[in-house]
């Protein structure tokens, strides 16, 4: 498994999301089948609309801002089982079932799209320095 | 199951978690062993470091600005078993394993906490009028 330390993530990743003109809430996608975790991703009112109306995973891109409709180039179309709201109402759970074998847009050594976003072990570096 | 449906939800949460003064990631926490996701929570780089260092889950509240210790009052501490990273780096996945039996601050209508957050259906509203 590929790894990485805390240093290398997007920290300033919501920050951006913060400031979209869009409203969107965190969505996360579950395989229904395998009860894999495929990733995280963001949906605004209209991607959970379109979702929801064509029964296939749509979801909106805060870097091109606009509708992703999950699988229109790669083929790895997610078909929507089951939309969840958590109890505070500001997370959604998508359950899923793959009508590829793929999920991720990165491939895996064997070239093959890689069947969940989290193929890289975190391993955190030491910064506990105490809550700031 | 309990429903709701897609404008009783929280849609400007993320306006808020992107205007703290501190950086945050959203994390998927799923249960290692029964594969059920449990919740989405935020991280800070000192709420990742501290559960990488104590093996316990702990999160980054977003409305009270301060570390979370997760089961702190309620006994419902999360064993963390592996943390990931996602493709884009901008994402967790805790895998943890409950002490507890329950997950969640809500109870469910036995009086048991609930073992995820996600209990309530969601069922959008039409209001899917093209992308804005």
């Amino acid at each position: 498994m590929e790894t990485v330390d805390s240093e290398q993530l997007d920290w300033h990743k919501l920050r951006t999301v913060g400031g979209l003109d869009t409203n969107v809430l965190p969505v996360a996608v579950q395989d229904a089948d395998t009860r894999e975790m495929i990733m995280v991703a963001y949906l605004s009112r209209e991607a959970l609309a379109e979702s929801a109306r064509t029964g296939r995973a749509v979801f909106y891109s805060t870097s091109r801002h606009q509708l992703h409709r999950k699988g229109e180039t790669s083929g790895d179309v997610l078909d929507v089982v089951r939309l969840s709201a958590n109890c505070d109402l500001n997370s959604v759970l998508m359950e899923v079932r793959k009508q590829g074998t793929g999920a991720c847009h990165e491939r895996d050594p064997d070239g093959d799209h890689y069947t969940s976003c989290f193929f890289r072990e975190l391993l955190p570096i030491g910064e506990d320095q105490g809550e700031r």
